[in-house]
């Protein structure tokens, strides 16, 4: 299990494409890894619970889940316990994807048990307001992601910019440990740059990479310069 | 990947238990296949979906989900996909658990979906009414159990046995090739009989194997009877 | 408290579009009062729960709720209890609406609140099996509404007469008591006269009539050909 | 409609008593406003949407909902619209109670809208960090309530006496302007003063008036020792 310990990252959140689903999700966390190991870059990747397992013995980069539900070891047939995903292998955690809000007090919740398991905790946001409230509970990272923007190629780096510096300011007013990363609509390595001049210290991208024709170069574009 | 393809069968809830969590949870695969081999009767698991790979790759018994979210491939960060869980060996999986009650269109969509994929569907339900309305989408188990019975120690097939044999008569009725499994508060193998004279084709069962001092013990007195 | 006592039946959903809220919402239902007097034809409104009250004192046609909880007197702060609804003046309910799917042991639950308070039950339904499904559960009327002709102007007595007739046909086989709607994109009396011949005893619409440019004259068409 | 304007206030949650509900909500709400005209105390009522119209249009003491949706008006059958609860009367909403909790992204919505409605935002929390999320996020009442004290006769104000007091520290520290309530388990005049003391400027409550076999005293009992 390998934690997020510096930034810039990319974390690539595989979603639930068949593009990265099994065989085809670790074929991508290779390529993940084998960019991560030619650039020096961090490169994280959040894959589906079931691929979890298979993965983490696979590759030596992060592995995220992409969801954990704010209940303890019990009677919760169907939920997904932290303590099994990271047995698994994962090392951290989205939180509160736009494809999957929570609810305000599971936030802290989960937030709180990542930190007693060691995990990382990346809560995802829709804007400054929420970016801020999510600041208060400590996680280690807030994703910033206008949902009008998610998969449109639009990034937001471009498209509301003040939408990230105001994330990155009033965050760093309420506890400046928490890292801010930029998503929606990032895919290009300008994207990435603009991101990274606005304050966040790296991006939460899908779609951009993960069906990219080539998903190597694409990544390589990525990262390049930074 | 092995489906369910005879009765009577026994399916083990690994719910989210530590228990039966990561090498707990192959463990008690092991166990259950060791019964199933020694008795020759039916023995599935149904685990979490970090376990799934892991454990289907070491054992020769049906692997269950236990939830399938009704999403098609995509864009559903956090969502259980079927098709990811199909390759990761899990083989069917439980639907609409009192611990995961799902909204009527997802059943039925799920239902669907495993089918297409030759997977098995396992429709848990709270009384004779829903049990019907389950039975018209023609899965392949309806699972009753009474909310209230779940987890009690008591066994529906002695507390309310006109449940049980309310639900036969009623899927029977409807479509006789959906099979009725009995679950809520089975643990012995007098509990597992009564329910097979019920008219029953087997039960789903979790705390009363899982957490028993003796698993393989539990499991073996429970299919003792038949 | 009027409940619908005969077919065929138009049921006006209300939703919350403003200009069915509110004052709006009253002289909505007083053209839907005064429509039917003139043409004998049964009309129901279905309205927000706060339009209620104010609405069931000053018509006497049928008001429906749009949706009620599955939740018994007690400690549920925001749901909406059958109970206050019908003592508001609620007469019945919508249950399931595509713009409020529920559970199926809820659709459950609130059909058998519904039968003891002696309110009408209107279950939608997205499809032919999910309609059977709901049938078995007996409530008063099942509204099918495939849900992507839902406010699309395109009826589905004539885009998808299949499901119409599909419906109609299951729900004779399983409970010939449960009477069956057409929904979805109807507004005309045109799409009415379709949605009857093809064995549905009424029909459940909104937008078509809610934000006609003059929804007298739209429901007086509706009711025309009948 | 009247809103809240000063403090100290007592918010009386109506929550789904039949004790509580249609008449009886009107009877309990001209108490409130008997014992609010007598004492020059400020307690506003926070009732079923049903009941918002008839009580609002009788008493003159603010009458809230108890739970708004994060919808604008259109096509969303059985949601709470802003709007509509406005214009039945209500003059602000409870948001985020523990019987009805509410995703980060909608208690920013919903406040939002009460603010540019010119309608009262109650935010309830159940515990210090979410407290502090939600105070980022501008509502004009924070009320927490540790769900395991709600309904429980044990006051927070004297059970966890620094859960009370952190609230008010950390809303401060992040927004002046909000204001802190204290719920769970208040039923006093002794638990009304401790709460006052530990620097909150009322209280939510419900069962410990709502159920008291004199509900007119137990009012004026509540508001004695300040």
């Amino acid at each position: 299990m390998k934690t997020i310990t510096k930034t810039p990252v990319v974390i690539l959140n595989f979603k639930t494409y068949l593009e990265s689903t099994g065989t085809n999700a670790l074929n991508l966390a290779k390529i993940s890894e084998k960019v991560a190991d030619e650039t020096g870059f961090n490169i994280a990747v959040s894959v589906q619970a079931p691929d979890i397992y298979r993965i983490s013995q696979e590759v030596n980069i992060p592995v995220l889940a992409q969801h954990i539900d704010a209940v303890e070891a019990g009677g919760h047939t169907g939920s997904n316990l932290a303590e099994c995903l990271k047995e698994a292998g994962a090392s951290g955690t989205l939180i509160n994807h736009s494809e999957k809000r929570l609810k305000l007090f599971e936030i802290d919740e989960i937030i709180k048990k990542t930190a007693k398991l060691g995990m990382n905790s990346v809560v995802c946001t829709n804007n400054i307001e929420t970016s801020a409230a999510a600041a208060t509970l400590k996680p280690d990272f807030v994703a910033v992601e206008p949902p009008e923007l998610i998969g449109s190629g639009i990034p937001v780096s471009k498209a509301e910019p003040e939408v990230v510096e105001g994330t990155v300011e009033v965050i760093h007013s309420i506890n400046p440990q928490v890292k801010v990363l930029c998503g929606a609509g990032i895919s290009t390595g300008e994207d990435m740059k603009a991101a990274m001049e606005l304050g966040s210290e790296g991006v939460l991208l899908a779609s951009g990479i993960i069906l990219a024709k080539d998903p190597e170069a694409a990544l390589l574009d990525l990262v390049s310069k930074i």
